[in-house]
């Protein structure tokens, strides 16, 4: 495990690669007292004060009818803990967001309750809400050591990485919070170190998946550690929260492995050409099977995207990468070498507008130019809304005359999630008296469901359950308790939640058809227009070519204002409200749009 | 030959439904002056005063590079016809924009040339661009009587129905059209009555597909006539311009009859439940089946979706779908029946936001409330674009209880076009000296290219065209020509290309961030502030909640104002773009948005 001897840059200090020794410690964030302690044994013993009968109280602040932004939390006997605080990407619709994060109401109001937070693995829906969560709240967070790393660079970015309490676990680790032993268990992924939670309480165990797969060959070697989930099944396991991403396909996924076999045949056909593959940053493992067989066929390898030049540095300083010294190269080296001793590795295999393949695509990368003399792979499947994208992207570099293995042609990618198969292994060993399919929409959701019946789960011990609600678990039942606030919050610039559902409004009315100004200046005493009506538009239509329209739309803003004035009129928004009616039926009628009509009066 | 009877609807009048028979027509289009007549024989005859060394130019609209929007101009010795004439569906980042049409402006530029349109289909891609052409220029327009049907109510819509000249065919008729003789030939597709078009020139012959696939068992009973082609091919084609849609899918495309299949074995597994079917309104043969199979289960049908409602009426009327007496019941009387005697067909198989299916739900389709007592079955693969949109539905629908039956989990969809080895049968059969693929994105067209070389078509005999180039075509070469006037016209509302570059700027910055309006009155003599600054902000964040920002822009409005009069620069464009520069400035530091600015300045 390479890992352990990167551990010392954790911001938590003291580990020193032993997983199996006895740690205490007694630091903790300023404004919690929960207690942080590593069991000796692999598993967690039963903490105390806390009865059987209560309750443990699950609710969802994210990632149920949703795929993103991953964020629950647990309440027991009044301690609680988080598992995971992700960010989604905006929808087409939302306008102007860059981010989307879950709604924090429910964590502030319990803040002196939460004794951690425990992530499962280093992907933005897991982490990107991490950084706006610890502007709000101190707890310490827990993750291995690529997890924790990826989250420094995320704080250090919001200013925020000294004030936050990151602490470093590893699996076979029994972490105490409060009445909560959180025990971390390897399994596999599409980034490196993930791990699912056995979270122990008086009420009993409930395994939380976090993402995962069976991969009997992974790159690191680690199989999931099916063994555990075993062992704790046959003790008994209260409830089972798994990862429904896939529960829609058959069979198995296949291994990590099975990737850079593809790769060697592709890179061999790729002959005298460069080669450039597409991949997302994080999938560390892929990263290091293209690397491996460039070596093995004398390319060097140089990176284009910031997102890949972070995560290998990251990477390689904790020991997940290994790259022979001399194979990478700064991208500004590349002219000096021929093609056939190329390869690039480079972000944007979801067609992202401003990423580095995209940018080649289009002739915008600065660096790269793309010809007949490149053999370009997209090692990822377009993630669900972003086919188009990516298509473009191929159809671009095809012109170029590229060659493009692109989706589904060789197996160029495969899943870090589990298909039904493997989902049903899961519930198999674990055999959870309740289940609740996480992780999804609700086809997912329901498709997880129907699984766990065929594995004989009854019916009414399975629970879908939905973002905002909290499900009540206890040896005498699974029950859908209350609901707590939860939703998306807007993450514009530096805005967070300040674009709100008016905003939203505005932004789709002005997208759609753009908006007319209505500016006069009046006078205050005697209603008397002493400038104006004068009309500015923007995204209506081009005013050159609309000059009758214009003329029109200002004297029909000047019958409106008179016509007030006639009628005695004078209040200021009623005039207003005269003139967008007036204007915006006008408009209308002339030509079937419907701008914002902005009526603006200055007072003289 | 069902369609036969119905042809005296058509406004060119004299059909008798004799396809054999010889037909002279003398009446024109008011401003062409090509002549029209359907030969004696199945083949076109050559037509005579033109040289074999003239090379047909032909120049593409549309259709290359994209989906949609097909239109192909040929041009041969000063006579020139279109074939299809279709619309597009706008981009995402087309915002506003209802429809994309062609640019017309080579067409206009050549009115007098033009001696007929040929239309292959009836599906929007291939008609939807008529109306707006037909308001520009007069040419008569053949197609096959569904196909006429269909444009028939377009162009009533558009109201200029009265003056359009609309000529059926039927497969074997050969239209003279100048100098080229325009034979029909039957081809199976996604709707009934598809058209190929052999033109016949003293150039040559070129075949030009239309949409295409190879069914042997079609529900009416024509399968594709291939004979035909395999004849033409014989005598010798000079070139073959072919569909590339589905040219990277392997093997055979299945026949639309499997379909049928599946609906027999899905509608009994719904039992007691009502079921649901979602699909393409023109695709009749499938709504054919979907009712063939309810009538043997003893279900009565409804429809929901006025284009669906649409096309049945005209594909009834034409004989083109036959439905017993007594089955067909309107959606207001479905609460007379139990489920299990109901079917309900309805538009909305893509998730469009406003269609039936769509309603149903989300709650919002005032005479369907979806249950657990709803079997719902989307007989339709989402068009690339529409995957998440398809998604909601499906996942609104789940949550209400109903099952649903999506994408390829059943045979409940076939593609109208043809995979790789029906495309490659073409080729074989066709045999063209010269072979260009169409309809089709880069990717499409280059796959498609591969078939063909693999078939024997040397490289230098294929070329891979684009909208805007022109093809020229003879016995001696082929070879890419000029450039002539192509694009994407944008409709948005009654706006036929009024919306361009600069407005769509405007709507994707508005979009982004909103807008921020500051409005002075100045006195014009002395450049006294007279009123104001003052601020209306849309759709860049919620005032009440941002008071102090919008205080300290009126603060920097008024300085920049001031600044600029004690430098005495009086020229308000010049004191415009300072306070733009100044509050832009400012925004983006306090909020890292940009909205846009827009000052006005009220003179007195």
């Amino acid at each position: 495990m390479p890992k352990e001897n990167n551990q010392t840059n954790s911001s938590s200090g003291s580990n020193n690669g032993t997983s199996n020794q006895q740690r205490n410690r007694t630091r903790n964030g300023a404004s919690h007292s929960g207690g942080y302690q590593r069991s000796r044994k692999r598993r967690g013993g039963k903490p105390k004060n806390a009865s059987a009968q209560t309750p443990v109280k699950v609710s969802f602040l994210g990632g149920l009818n949703e795929i993103g932004k991953n964020m629950t939390l647990y309440d027991y006997d009044g301690d609680m803990i988080i598992v995971d605080c992700g960010l989604a990407f905006p929808e087409p619709d939302m306008l102007g967001v860059d981010l989307v994060i879950p709604d924090f109401t429910y964590v502030q109001r319990n803040e002196e309750k939460i004794r951690g937070i425990f992530i499962t693995h280093g992907h933005e829906d897991h982490i990107g809400g991490l950084a706006f969560l610890l502007k709000e709240i101190k707890a310490p967070v827990y993750g291995t050591p690529l997890t924790i790393g990826l989250i420094k660079g995320k704080l250090e970015e919001h200013g925020i990485l000294n004030q936050c309490d990151l602490r470093v676990i590893n699996p076979g680790d029994t972490v105490q919070a409060g009445k909560f032993n959180v025990e971390a268990i390897h399994v596999n992924h599409s980034i490196p170190d993930a791990l699912a939670f056995a979270i122990h309480t008086q009420a009993g165990v409930i395994i939380q998946s976090g993402d995962l797969k069976i991969d009997t060959t992974p790159i690191d070697g680690q199989m999931i550690d099916l063994a555990r989930f075993a062992e704790l099944g046959k003790e008994g396991v209260l409830a089972y929260l798994a990862d429904s991403t896939n529960a829609e396909k058959t069979g198995y996924s296949q291994s990590e492995r099975t990737v850079g076999e593809s790769f060697e045949t592709l890179f061999a056909r790729a002959g005298k050409r460069r080669i450039i593959v597409a991949t997302f940053a994080s999938n560390i493992h892929r990263v290091q099977q293209i690397i491996n067989v460039a070596v093995e066929q004398h390319r060097k390898v140089a990176l284009s995207g910031r997102s890949l030049e972070n995560v290998m540095s990251i990477g390689t300083e904790l020991g997940y990468l290994h790259v022979p010294d001399g194979v990478l190269i700064s991208i500004d080296e590349i002219h000096r070498y021929p093609p056939e001793q190329l390869l690039l590795i480079t972000t944007g295999s979801q067609g992202e507008p401003m990423s580095a393949l995209t940018r080649m695509a289009f002739s915008e990368h600065r660096k790269v130019k793309i010809t007949s003399n490149d053999y370009v792979i997209i090692s990822a499947n377009p993630i669900p809304g972003n086919e188009k994208t990516v298509t473009k992207v191929v159809n671009e570099l095809m012109k170029h005359g590229a060659e493009v293995i692109y989706e589904r042609m060789y197996e160029v990618h495969v899943s870090g999630h589990a298909n039904q198969e493997e989902l049903k292994m899961m519930l198999g060993l674990i055999r959870p008296k309740y289940f609740i399919p996480v992780h999804g929409e609700q086809k997912h959701l329901q498709k997880h469901k129907e699984l766990a019946e065929k594995m004989g789960i009854p019916s009414s011990n399975i629970l879908i359950s939905d973002i905002g609600r909290t499900v009540e678990i206890s040896k005498n039942g699974l029950k859908q308790g209350g609901t707590v606030p939860a939703g998306r919050v807007f993450v514009d610039g530096y805005g967070v939640g300040d674009v709100g559902s008016i905003v939203m409004r505005d932004r789709t009315r002005l997208a759609e058809d753009g908006l007319i100004t209505v500016v006069v200046t009046m006078d205050s005493e005697t209603g008397e227009v002493i400038a104006g009506p004068d009309i500015v538009s923007r995204g209506f239509v081009y005013v050159r070519e609309a000059g009758d329209l214009i003329e029109d739309a200002k004297s029909m803003a000047m019958w409106a204002i008179e016509n007030c004035l006639v009628n005695d009129i004078r209040d200021w928004s009623t005039i207003k409200s005269h003139i967008r009616d007036e204007i915006s039926r006008l408009v209308y009628e002339r030509t079937k749009r419907s701008p914002m009509i902005l009526p603006i009066i200055m007072e003289v």
